[in-house]
């Protein structure tokens, strides 16, 4: 059956958390988690939906990127674009116009996740399966193929690409059967945004130790003295057993940042996360070296914008953990190709997560990672934040602060109808009602 | 007198270019020049003039992400910007909401570029000088309290910059002199562009030598046999002590880049412009280590989409050429941020130009370099293209290969009302008539 692709709508949604700090951090003080969500309609009736996160002011952009996209997607049929997907990549990244304004980065890029999100949802569901399983089902040529190597070849060719896949297909079964039963491990960002209240950060962290979560992020970076109190706060909560990450959403310079980390030292965080600005290869690489006496590892990626930047920060040593992102990179096309280059170089892949759909999307990425690529999970677990999962038609699944792999067939992208309605910008109910107070 | 703006107008204007094939390269075959067109009106009646350069389709984006911007500045006044410019780029590039869709890269950037080059145009206006005068006569304390030190603090401080401008106030008079009376030096890329004939090719070189041509720029990379036999041609043209320079526009990964332009050795260009990908600091440096024994450099820049990635080029010596460009980094503002770094590291700054507007805007801020930062000519140029220029109410002139410095009040990026009027997209006469054919 061939599915042609007929129509793209793409929608402004965007969700008031800004009026209780949720996801509050030093840089981002009042974000309204929000998305330019995407749906891909074909001639058969199928449909796939797509997004990309964003947080409030300048998700318009976004949509009229996507819109500038469409004509790129529509007319053609999902069995063409996968015939050639690392083509059909190319055509949406390296247009001779639009690569001005981008190329892959920014705007641009984003609204090519967004879009590219969404086939891949179709493909999935045309498939009848989950994601992670359609990618673990797949032959390793049929993965590379989904990969545009260009700018990455001194660092990982395709053979190199191929020759990971087949030696990880040892053992991928009883992985797969053991994710199924357990679950991918997962930490929680949910206790301890910038705006809470110390009784809020309390009262959330005793949840959350009751509810067998035993790795914690806490934003930092707004005061020093501040941080240090609510280090203590949240170390005395948790124990000393328990992992502590902290995240500075690049508040600072590159000094700066080593002097800081460093007066933190003493709550034992397992890393720093977005010391510095996220194009800072060298500066990520010398806080990295400042900070490894300390043991203290530095976290990164929410923010890098394509594959040319992981594989710098790689190349230099700049991070320790590799943070990929389901809506910033060129959707899965990409993160694959981060995801190998992570493996080649044997750094630990901890996917950022949180958002507005961000979860759902990610856990596919790193359930394919465990299965097919890196086969481990020391150090390796991935963001969990408990916000909006009420929106999705198949949430994300947390037991025992596990992701369990999700079992409806596509990426866990589509939104209630009636979420999508009440939450467009500016014309859904929830923003009427707001913008008229 | 205060300025207060009361309005931000911007217009998506496009130049039907790729039916000649003039700016085709190995990455943009068919470019369309265009520019999101910024106008702010004050209340007592002056105006500023500000765009960004794009190559067509996608315009579309950065004019909605000007839109976004608009309410950042309209209500304020000319002199309350002025007074905190730092702060007003950062609450430009730093708004919590918006700078999850850059920050300061891509769309959203050139968007910030737009609007703060029609700020500096009306500050330049209302002090009645063009904008290289209005630099020039600056305190040196002024103008660094218009750079946003964030995230390069590590490579360039405050007191530094104010030192080199300190330093540089000796024989700061002798040298505007000379520039008035001389110009400063520029180079053609008008000869050479990737759809071009021999026979096209071979005349403009002998009209260019003609009018005084010494420096020559090339397109390469899209066919290595064709380059050889294409720089083979032009080197006949110049003859051997004229410059040639050669740019492949990202066409490579970073093995191919060295291996090709090996290859093109023998015709001794001074330097491989954008060799890849404009993210890949250290592929650039890669390839400037493996060439520098060829004695051929590197250039880039035109796509470097800010001061923290300018700053990492030149802390791991990945570039011998800074092309800065005035429309893809945060205006004037960015700009003096890598002059000054580029004056530090002792690296040439030659300006990307060409595009629309391009040769207009960046004279200014050369003339700036040399009379305030560098006072030196040694090894610099900037680049001169001979379209779209009859555009502009106060066009760049050319005498005897050298840009002669801007007499009219502003940045000169101010364009003709009718030329807007008939190019505007896609309503504009020209366009109604291309779109209906």
């Amino acid at each position: 059956m061939v599915h042609k692709i007929i129509k793209l709508a793409v929608t402004d949604v965007r969700f008031p958390t800004s009026l209780e700090q949720h996801g509050s951090d030093a840089m981002h003080r009042d974000p309204d988690y929000s998305a330019a969500y995407v749906v891909i309609s074909t001639d058969v009736g199928l449909r796939g939906y797509g997004l990309t996160f964003t947080v409030g002011r300048g998700t318009e952009i976004v949509v009229c990127a996507v819109e500038a996209l469409a004509g790129l997607v529509v007319g053609k049929s999902l069995e063409e674009i996968i015939s050639d997907f690392r083509g059909f990549y190319r055509l949406l990244t390296s247009d001779g116009q639009m690569r001005w304004i981008g190329p892959e980065k920014g705007v641009i890029h984003l609204a090519t996740a967004a879009v590219l999100n969404a086939v891949w949802d179709l493909w999935a569901r045309a498939e009848g399966k989950p994601l992670w399983k359609l990618l673990v089902d797949m032959d390793p040529k049929q993965i590379v193929s989904c990969i545009d190597f260009r700018y990455i070849t001194d660092a990982l060719t395709e053979q190199e690409a191929l020759d990971i896949l087949m030696k990880a297909q040892e053992g991928k079964q009883q992985r797969e059967d053991q994710m199924l039963k357990e679950g991918y491990p997962a930490y929680t960002t949910s206790c301890a945004w910038m705006g809470y209240s110390d009784q809020q950060l309390k009262q959330l962290c005793t949840d959350a130790l009751n509810n067998g979560w035993t790795k914690f992020k806490m934003k930092v970076g707004a005061d020093l003295e501040d941080d240090i109190r609510r280090c203590r706060l949240i170390r005395q909560m948790i124990g000393p057993d328990n992992t502590l990450m902290i995240d500075a959403n690049q508040r600072w310079d590159v000094g700066e940042a080593i002097a800081w980390v460093s007066r933190l030292a003493e709550f034992r965080p397992l890393w720093i996360e977005e010391p510095t600005s996220p194009d800072d290869i060298l500066g990520h690489a010398a806080i990295s070296k400042a900070l490894a006496p300390l043991g203290i590892r530095v976290a990164t990626g929410e923010q890098c914008h394509n594959r040319v930047m992981f594989k710098q920060f790689l190349q230099a040593s700049a991070l320790q953990f590799v943070q990929i992102d389901s809506c910033r990179l060129g959707s899965v096309n990409e993160n694959l190709a981060v995801l190998l280059m992570a493996h080649k170089f044997q750094v630990p892949v901890c996917p950022h997560a949180g958002g507005v759909g961000l979860c759902e999307l990610v856990q596919h990425l790193i359930l394919f990672d465990y299965i097919c690529v890196s086969a481990d999970l020391n150090n390796r677990m991935c963001e969990y934040v408990d916000h909006l999962h009420e929106h999705f038609t198949s949430p994300a699944v947390i037991r025992n602060a596990c992701y369990m792999p999700p079992k409806d067939p596509g990426y866990s992208s589509e939104m209630l109808e009636s979420s999508v309605h009440t939450h467009q910008y500016p014309e859904g109910d929830v923003w009427k009602t707001l913008l008229n107070k």
